[in-house]
C-alpha cells in the first residue's frame, strides 16, 4: 500500500504520472492518490476576481488566505477540475479511478481554524472568515471500504470540519494523515524538484536522506513549500509509515525512481 | 430507497429541500441524490469566455453543446462546485452525504455521442467535438456499497464514456437509470415548476397525473426542460420504479409533498 501525493505546482508530468501509477497498480499495488491543485485554484481565482492572497505567519509558513469566495473558486478548481482530471487520465488507462474529496463522507475531519495570523510591513494582523483546517482525523474505513472493492481512491485537500462545513487543508498534511490511517508502506511526495535541496534552487544539492532525528535541523533551513513537505513526510514516519520519499514528478517512472530511492528519503 | 433529482435551474429552494432530505434520513428513509447544475456551469463559462451554445435538435431536444472547454468549466462548477455545496448543506445537518460524480469508479457508463444535430436558421448541421453522452449502464454495486455503510450518495451528471473520458449527461436521465438500476420505490424529480403544465408558464394548468400509456401523449405537447424530465419519469416507471414524481422545489418540505404526490405523478 503507498499513497502518494502529487503536487499542485506547474511542472509535473501528468502523463509520465499516470502511466507509472496504472502500471504499478496493474503489478498489483494498491494506491491512493492525494492531489494539490494551488496553480489551478490560482488561475480559477483569478478569472473569477478573487486572485490569491498568500499570508506569512509570524512562525515563516506561508498558506493561501481562504474567505469565502477564495473557497468555492478552490473547491471548483480543485474537487472538480484537478480531481477529474486524475480520474479520466487514469480511467482512460484502464485503472478503476475513484475521485472523492476529504469532505466526502467527512473522509477528513479538520478543525476549523476560522482565522489566521499574518505578518505584514513587520505587524502581525489577525484576518478573520478564514476556511483553512488542521487535519485531525481520516477515516481509514472509507478507504479501506473503496480499495477493497477494487476502487483507486483519487482525494482532493478539502475536510469537513466538525461542524460539517467545507474546509481548504494542506495536501501534503493530508496525504501524510492518509497515509498513517492505513499505515501504508510508503508516502511518496511528487513535486516540481528533485527533492530537498541545501541550497535552493540549485539541484546538485539534494539532499539524499534525512533521518527522523534530524528533521528539526533540516526544517530551520528547508525552504518555502519544502518546509510543509517535509513535516508531511516527517509526521507519517513518526506515524509508523515505514519512509516517505520527496521525489521528482518532472521525470519518466516518477514513482518507480522514488520507490528505489531517488529524492530525498525520511526514514 | 428513494432518488431525488435536484434541477439545477435557479429558484429551488436550497435549505427547504436539504432540511427535507435530513428528515427523511433521520426516518430511516434511505436516499440518492442527483443534481443537475446548468446555471452554475452557464456562470462560471461565462466568467471563463466559454459561454454556452444551446443547440436544437432536428427532433426539438435542447441540449447544451459540450466542446472541450465547455466540458472542464462543467467539470468544475457541477462536479465541483455544486455537488460539494450539497454535501456540505447536507453535512451541516447531520446527514453523512458524499459527493461523487458519475465518472468516479465508472458509477455512470455512458456511449459518448461525439457530434450532434443542431437545427440553424432552418438547416441541420453536424457539430463535432461534443463532450455529451447517453446514459447506457449504472453500477447499482458501488451505491449499495456506499449506502450500506451509511453513506448518502450525491451524484453529479458526468459519466464514463466507454474509453474513459468524462462526458456531460443528461440529469434527469441519470437520475432515472439510477432510479432503476437500485429498484427504488419513487424517483422524484424538483425543479422551479410546480410539475407538467398544460399550458406552460400557467402554473394552474398543472397536469396532476400521466398515466404510463400516455406519455407519448404529453411528450408531443411537452414543452423545454419539462421534455426530458416526462422522459426520465417515463424510463423509470418502464424500468420498474413504481412511480416517479415531478415536483415543485420552491416550497416548504418539498420532498414530502411530492411523495404524498403534490405535482405530476408518472405511474
Amino acid at each position: 500500500m503507498i499513497v502518494v501525493k502529487l503536487g499542485g505546482a506547474e511542472g509535473l508530468d501528468h502523463d509520465a504520472i499516470a502511466d507509472d501509477v496504472a502500471a504499478h497498480w496493474a503489478e498489483g499495488v494498491r494506491l491512493v492518490l492525494v492531489h494539490g491543485g494551488g496553480a489551478a485554484a490560482t488561475r480559477l481565482g483569478e478569472a473569477l476576481g478573487v486572485p490569491p492572497r498568500f499570508v506569512t505567519s509570524p512562525s515563516g509558513h506561508t498558506s493561501r488566505y481562504t474567505d469565502r469566495a477564495t473557497l468555492e473558486a478552490f473547491t471548483m478548481a480543485v474537487a472538480g477540475g484537478v480531481n477529474k482530471a486524475w480520474v479520466e487520465r487514469l480511467q482512460s488507462r484502464g485503472v478503476p479511478a475513484l475521485g472523492l474529496s476529504g469532505l466526502d463522507g467527512r473522509l477528513i475531519e479538520a478543525r476549523h481554524k476560522r482565522s489566521v495570523r499574518s505578518v505584514e510591513r513587520g505587524k502581525t494582523v489577525v484576518l478573520r472568515d478564514d476556511h483553512t483546517g488542521a487535519v485531525e482525523r481520516v477515516d481509514a474505513g472509507l478507504l479501506r471500504l473503496l480499495l477493497g472493492a477494487g476502487f483507486l481512491p483519487v482525494i482532493a485537500p478539502l475536510a469537513a470540519s466538525h461542524e460539517g462545513a467545507a474546509v481548504n487543508v494542506d495536501g501534503d498534511r493530508a496525504a501524510s494523515a492518509i497515509a498513517v490511517a492505513l499505515a501504508a508502506d510508503a508516502l511518496v511526495l511528487l513535486s516540481n524538484v528533485p527533492g530537498l535541496l541545501r541550497d535552493f534552487p540549485d539541484e546538485a544539492s539534494l539532499v539524499p536522506r534525512v533521518a527522523i532525528a534530524d528533521v528539526d535541523d533540516a526544517l530551520a533551513w528547508a525552504q518555502g513549500r519544502m518546509r510543509k513537505k517535509l513535516e508531511g513526510a516527517a509526521a507519517a514516519v513518526a506515524g509508523g509509515v515505514a519512509r516517505a520519499v520527496l521525489a521528482d514528478g518532472r521525470c519518466p517512472a516518477p514513482l518507480r525512481r522514488a520507490l528505489a530511492g531517488h529524492g530525498t528519503v525520511v526514514a
